[in-house]
């Protein structure tokens, strides 16, 4: 039923999200920062709520500085989005279309779809290698632009040393847009690629490590030339792009950036020994470079999520072919991820 | 110079906003509100920071329920967007194309333009009348989109009585935009409308009344319908829509609705006043029911501008055929349009 819709539209679906409920006391399937924001965050966002009467900088001059100064970027080499997925959308409505189809990996972040949909671009899926890491050859065909997360979700693998600058190099007159929405929890970053390559563009957020999801502050980093026809695409279709709020969050998180970095560790540290502890429960756990762990529990994947919700435990599952056997779970709190694991295990030895 | 952007975007050149600047005493070119938000804003900001590492409610429930209660309308009848702009951009994505073109004053809100051309969507301009008011007869064309701005933006002037309706019932197959950016300073609204017409949507936003510009909250009120097909769009294209902050910003604004409408009154107030004073200084003042005021001054408007921002004083200037002798004054407190009175009298004591 869609009385309204022009043809453009008619019969997409939208991506539907992780499941969003108080009812379950352990929220580990939207990737999430466990930790609440810095506390300068919440006096830097109450500072901005005071003049919210004014509309805000739609070039987030100073938030791109911001961005830049941690990068080690000057803050015309920046573009501040609302959110990465704004990045990604502005991506590819920029520089991939009839002319110029993109080319990603049959399992990444599903969301991409619908804007490939929405946008009518063409675009080829390349399968992941049979034990889900990605071949870098498949992405260097001239003329096809690659959209690549790195590392990948939802499998937490990262692109060998290399691959990045490989595929940059096979063809420079298309754009490479590498998303590291999980850049900061120990993946090898594509930035000091930035300087020889002028096609590269990076993706990110503050959503993860920054524990900024609710305010909707994605960046782009590339060459100043390609920023500026990214900023282009951003001007044309959303004036505003950061609201005041979120540019205050942003620059105070930028401005701490050394506590940020520390939380990462933390949460990387964390990652690491529920790997292991999941390893000891006979799971088979990716090796992930992100905030999340992609497992394949001893049992049907499908059963262990429903059994993990029905004792209140949120993780994502996707019943689809080559990832039905396994979960994507965020890493939580040391506290949460030792709940985590009694209930796992409790789940475990009933189902074998 | 595009090196890399794709055919779509190729040539085409952003809105220009108002000039920003902090060298100025007085911004009167943004149409913003000159009262700072209410104290219960700032509280409820401060309260979704301390959150803001998990992600925002995408549905926006509680703010399009409290929408919705200040509107008479259920939560369901109502899309919260990411400002005015989105509501905008999403209507022409989902309802415009090539099999419906949309039509629109040659003298209306600017940004449309680019919109438009982003999404490659065939557009008709009407002109206004000599006296640049609108005459509805010229929108009735079944299968053609009416967009319409009500009040128009830089006019100020509202549609006659009953006009809207008959523009609806014209064509009950194809969808009718009225932008009430400017709803709350004296126009009626045509709010009552949505129960009988399910090819309405009214575009409203919070930035100008509710003095949340910084913000960026807008929304979408129709029947439930035409909203969900309005929702699958922003779906498509925008998982998030309004940031945690924006969504507590906007709640507190309204359940405080009584001291929204106070200020409006305000503001519609001194509007009415100033635009007396103007006229005793021999401008021509077009009855607004907006927050801004259009302006003849007997001296050439460019000149006008120009000596008004030589003193520190930002209007707007547009330097096309039909506006050209004309400025946009956006309405600030008493005490500030004081001063632009006073400055503008000195300039034309010395032009004329």
């Amino acid at each position: 039923m869609s009385r309204y819709l022009a043809g453009r539209l008619r019969g997409l679906t939208p991506y539907v999200p992780g499941e969003r409920t108080d009812a379950y006391q352990l929220r580990l399937n939207f990737n999430e920062s466990p930790y609440p924001p810095l506390e300068q965050v919440e006096e830097a966002v109450r500072g901005a709520a005071r003049g919210l009467n004014r509309y805000a900088d739609p070039d987030c001059t100073l938030l791109r500085e911001a961005i830049g100064r941690v990068n080690g970027l000057p803050g015309e080499c920046v573009l501040a989005a609302n959110g990465l997925d704004q990045v990604l959308f502005l991506s590819l409505l920029a520089f991939a279309g009839p002319d110029r189809p993109i080319r990603l990996p049959d399992i990444t972040y599903t969301y991409y779809d619908d804007f490939i949909a929405v946008l009518g671009i063409p675009c080829e899926r390349v399968p992941l290698k049979e034990d889900f890491t990605i071949d870098p050859e498949d992405y260097m065909t001239p003329g096809v632009m690659p959209v690549i997360v790195d590392p990948n979700a939802p499998t937490g693998l990262a692109l060998p040393k290399g691959a990045v600058e490989a595929i940059l190099r096979a063809d420079p007159n298309r754009p490479v847009i590498i998303d590291e929405a999980y850049a900061g929890f120990g993946a090898e970053s594509s930035l000091p690629l930035i300087r020889d390559y002028p096609n590269l563009i990076i993706a990110r957020t503050l959503s993860k490590g920054a524990a900024l999801a609710g305010a909707r502050v994605g960046y782009a980093l590339g060459q100043k030339e390609i920023i500026s026809e990214l900023a282009s695409a951003r001007s044309l279709t959303d004036l505003y792009g950061v609201s005041a709020m979120g540019q205050a969050a942003g620059i105070a998180a930028l401005e701490n950036w050394e506590l940020i970095t520390a939380s990462c560790q933390r949460i990387a540290a964390e990652r690491d020994r529920t790997a292991e502890r999941l390893r000891a429960l006979h799971c088979k756990v990716l090796p992930s470079l992100t905030n999340f762990l992609f497992v394949r529990p001893p049992a049907p994947a499908g059963s262990v999520f429903e059994a993990l919700k029905a004792r209140g435990v949120l993780v994502r599952h996707w019943d689809q072919p080559r990832v039905k056997d396994y979960l994507r779970v965020s890493v939580g709190t040391g506290e949460e991820m030792d709940r985590f694991i009694a209930i796992l295990s409790e789940i475990l030895e009933g189902a074998l």
